[in-house]
């Protein structure tokens, strides 16, 4: 089995699970109940890890994080409009 | 520079980004506006993660979704009782 393959499943999954969250914040105009220090902490972390994808040459972690690091991006853009 | 050391370091950051939306329904015991499927996907996809860390001897990968997969199973738990 390629681990690789493994690997971009793995992030195309996470990746997409804050799109249902992003899908409701946009519908419901709500994001009351979502701590404010989710997403910024999470941005912080996925940089790390996007930085530790990039020394390990692993594009599977490099796409995850960058997704991961712009879905939060929005959300946070969207909890501080809303 | 050690790399496992960055990894260790994003790791315990992303898997922290949880606690205090955590902390936050605990307290408030509301979690309307978190989607459903946010948890669930992030479960799926850190399990993928774990597998595709534990294949490549990661140990960063590994805690990191570990820690990721325990907080939105209580997440997900929390979301269900509340």
């Amino acid at each position: 089995m390629d681990w690789m393959l493994l690997g971009l499943l793995a992030g195309a999954i996470t990746s997409s699970g804050f799109i249902p969250q992003l899908v409701r914040g946009f519908r419901t105009k709500k994001l009351d109940d979502i701590s404010l220090y989710m997403p910024l902490v999470l941005i912080s972390g996925m940089t790390l890890w996007l930085l530790y994808g990039i020394m390990l040459h692993d594009i599977s972690i490099m796409i995850a994080n960058s997704v991961g690091v712009s879905c939060n991006l929005l959300l946070l853009t969207m909890k501080k409009i809303y």
